[in-house]
């Protein structure tokens, strides 16, 4: 077998080296083609630019023939490599250029450094959901189709779907508070302060330099039960305020509104009720787009009257705080709407708690504010970072492989977001029984984004690994004795590393420990072992102390405890 | 629009009570009918037993004739009523009871019980990988079809595609081996020592009752690098047993192979070598099916001599230690193939490092060991759960929803796994440029499943939260005042909580404590307010002590402490 496998590896790298030859030729002729040589795709035909250029059809057809004739070889020889290769077995590395190495459009890897910075966010975000007694659940990436039918309005065209294999019809969790109310329908659960961290799935445009992404972490929080009007709702405020203070990423809002005011506000403006969603879908693009362009969008796409479009910009400008509901609550045409005083009551009994969790100058009751989706009911919120701090990072890299524009000015808005949602589970439960929820999520990819750009700028490196010793040798033939002093380490809970080398270097362990800023090195060397002893050594003072063998975890200890 | 609402209500009110009559009096007549009224399923076709029972054909028609009016006109009624429902638009919630609630096939969510114990693995697992020095990474949880393609042998047919929805073809991760892969290449990566735990997806048929499922969490370790041979493979062996020993799961033995040697065998054997990886995916079964079974899939369904097949028979029944390594060098037949050779060589290598390791009991060298993916090249390993305490949870609920059989005998065996792949990365890189790997796969989900065996078993519930103190009212109108308090202790970073009721019942709220042992209450009441005082109660001991409000939450810090 030996014998046959280095013929075959002989066989492969005369194969390799005529195949690369063939292809050297090819690009050394179509560097010199007169034109249209140099676009001319693996099928044979030729770039689009052809046509346009009548004269010299006649010489290009010849270069064509050609060049279709070079490629049908350069096929044809790759095939009978590829066939060698596979004799081989699972030993040989059949290289794979057919397709562009990337992760799919909208999507990312997460290296140790940004791994370190996210695990960072994350625990103290888990650290506000647990002071407010929060419990954590999970559910499956994807649901049954049905399951996620007809919850997200306009935006569930964004909804990604599994391919039908037999079995059951799945698309992938557009966010988690649909799976929350299915599980809560489910189990029949009427009660749960809970909080989910896992991915969600949107098949949007996604913007990545502005931290958006179409596969995404979402943090959330929801407080499920028939409780007291405002009580669960003005709490998830509170832990907005606590999260986006505990992260330090700037100066925030958070604004809030009602549902029931905006459609009460409609009413009053003469919206037709069967437009109250879709109307309400238009003010949501109010963060993103001046009021002219919302106005357009609903005069024109979705058949509003203009008087009405006017009357719902003039409300839409509002924003402040409790002296603002008791002026809307004066207002004669909202005044005559149940709705709109329904939500007006609420604003003033939510801000009323916000004060009480010193919130005053944190939250803005703000009339533009409308949220997407369809489920909420009672009060929306989000959170929104002012001014300059809220610029990102424009991972260049990342934005080339997916075809869009590096370095364009990229600023976060909405970090926070959530509301009442007072009817969803009813929509899972056989007999329609309602689980009053509320709930908070938190956009973590947008913090994320916030905290890379500003370690960027910074220049500032994360530890990404915990390492505490490193064991070295000093000379050669001394890997088993090394082996013995990381097991006696790692059994005493010591973390510990060492060079996979049988001899490497001393100097190169050294460096090693600098460049990853170990701060102990156990240097092995037989005078010391001799003895029972090994050097141990601070990386940064360079300072080096004898110890022995069996006292040496305890040692480490003791240093660690010390410079803690 | 209240009045026109509250009209609306009223009608969808009427029109439930109709649908319901409706519903009640086709269930009473099903009840007497005769036979074969029992099954019929909302389309009107006959449940198949009425085929067998000719001679009550004709009454059986009758039956099924007013059934089927029935179910017409219960149908018109429940579209009327929907249609009702939806002219209110999102504020109320058309029941939805077309598809069973239930989460996909092979799959679970985790309620805060089984989050709060498989928290506590993951925990403990991230810790003895942390130890090791590894670096987190993460990639998304699909992946270009392409990147899966070829990699996974005869288990490629169990990959979940997502559906062309324009753009990208997509699929499901199956592994956290093959995303690395493609991380290292597509970053060109030399070297990095990596743990992922993260959620993958496999079409199998699953069997949940032993811990299987269709989406399962995966916690691996991977060493990519060009080091010295064994080095890095003894320390994924050593942090298996690290792991397996700190989650106590009973006793376990890490089985060791290698695939050169299992070539090297088949060759010895006579086996063709353009059948050595089907032959080997034969072998990987003898963990589950006898040798006689194993033998009939070589020769009947692979086409494999059966004198072959009874060579290799002898030798997948041996297992033993350094020594057996040492009689299989002396072996004529594997002495003859290089590959055998080399194998047993590493094996003695490995072996001598596990021993440094302190390994010998726990590792045991397995001719029978041949694991399924294809892109294995070099030593190979299995952690395996010994005896009885092997045995898993049978959780009856989620079996039932997934047609399965609950209470089978169900056990675990194997708990982790893994294995060197040095060719994966170079499939990946234009040039084939290979970054050699060996790596370890926890198997967290039977790892669960065990102990959520032992916990029912034990009777013992989790706390799942961490809530320390409880805001309680002694009377009513207090709720602001609990506010206050409650805000004062979160911004002092103590975890508390509260009824979301105005005016609790103070016995409920004590209840609440006792229930999720929540050791503190602070009881307010205005007697104590009025001298700026509240009372700070042990849930167990039920003592009280007046303390300060602005002593609270450092009073709290310090029984904390105290108690810790």
């Amino acid at each position: 077998m030996s014998d046959t496998r280095e013929q075959i590896l002989e066989q492969i790298k005369v194969q390799g080296d005529l195949v690369r030859q063939l292809k050297a030729a090819k690009e050394s002729k179509e560097k010199t083609a007169p034109s249209g040589g140099g676009r001319v795709s693996s099928s044979g035909v030729p770039a689009q630019r052809q046509q346009q250029q009548q004269p010299q059809k006649q010489q290009q057809a010849q270069v064509q023939q050609q060049q279709h004739e070079q490629l049908h070889q350069i096929d044809e020889e790759v095939a009978r490599l590829l066939a060698l290769k596979a004799t081989l077995g699972g030993d040989a590395a059949p290289t794979n250029q057919k397709f562009t190495l990337k992760t799919p459009k909208g999507t990312r890897d997460y290296g140790p450094q940004q791994m370190t910075l996210r695990q960072g966010v994350l625990d103290k975000i888990v650290q506000v959901f647990k002071r407010h007694g929060g419990e954590a659940i999970d559910t499956p990436v994807f649901e049954l189709k049905e399951v996620l039918t007809g919850k997200y309005g306009e935006d569930s065209k964004l909804i990604y779907d599994l391919k039908d294999q037999g079995g059951e019809i799945l698309s992938m969790r557009y966010d988690l508070t649909v799976p929350l109310a299915r599980y809560l329908a489910m189990n029949k659960i009427s009660s749960i302060k809970r909080y989910h961290i896992a991915k969600v799935y949107r098949r949007d445009n996604p913007a990545m330099t502005k931290g958006r992404y179409r596969e995404f972490y979402q943090c959330d929080f929801d407080i499920a039960g028939t409780y007291d009007p405002m009580l669960p709702d003005a709490e998830c405020v509170k832990i907005v305020s606590e999260i986006l203070d505990t992260l330090d990423i700037g100066d925030y809002v958070i604004k809030l509104n009602h549902r029931q005011l905006l459609d009460g506000m409609f009413q009053a403006c003469g919206v037709p009720a069967d437009s109250f969603r879709t109307i309400c879908s238009a003010v949501d693009k109010l963060d993103k787009s001046p009021w002219a362009d919302v106005r357009k969008e609903m005069v024109d796409e979705k058949g509003l009257d203009e008087a009405a479009a006017d009357r719902i910009g003039e409300y839409v400008r509002l924003s402040g705080g409790a002296e603002l509901v008791e002026q809307l609550l004066a207002n004669e045409k909202l005044k005559a709407v149940p709705n709109a005083v329904k939500g007006l009551e609420g604003m003033k009994q939510l801000l009323k708690y916000c004060s009480i969790f010193g919130l005053d100058k944190r939250v803005s009751f703000d009339l533009s504010l409308a949220r997407g989706l369809d489920y909420y009911t009672g009060v929306i919120y989000e959170g929104v970072l002012k001014g300059e701090s809220a610029t990102v990072a424009s991972p260049a890299k990342t934005s080339q492989q997916n075809g869009e524009q590096a370095n364009e000015p990229a600023t976060v808005g909405s970090v926070a977001g959530g509301g009442r949602y007072d009817n969803l589970v009813g929509m899972f439960d056989p007999r329609g029984k309602a689980v009053p929820c509320v709930g908070v999520s938190i956009g973590v990819e947008r913090i994320f984004s916030v905290l890379e750009a500003r370690a960027a700028a910074s220049g500032l490196k994360l530890r990404t690994s915990d390492v505490e010793v490193y064991v070295a040798s000093a000379h050669k033939g001394l890997h088993e004795q090394r082996l013995k002093v990381l097991n006696l380490l790692w059994d005493a809970g010591v973390k510990a590393e060492h060079s996979y080398k049988l001899n490497p270097k001393l100097l190169v362990q050294l460096q090693h420990c600098e460049e990853h800023q170990i701060p102990l090195v156990v240097v092995l060397g037989d005078a010391e072992l001799a003895q029972g002893l090994v050097k141990l050594r601070e990386v940064t003072t360079r300072e080096e102390t004898n110890v022995k063998l069996e006292d040496l975890a305890a040692e480490i200890r003791r240093r660690q405890q010390a410079s803690a």
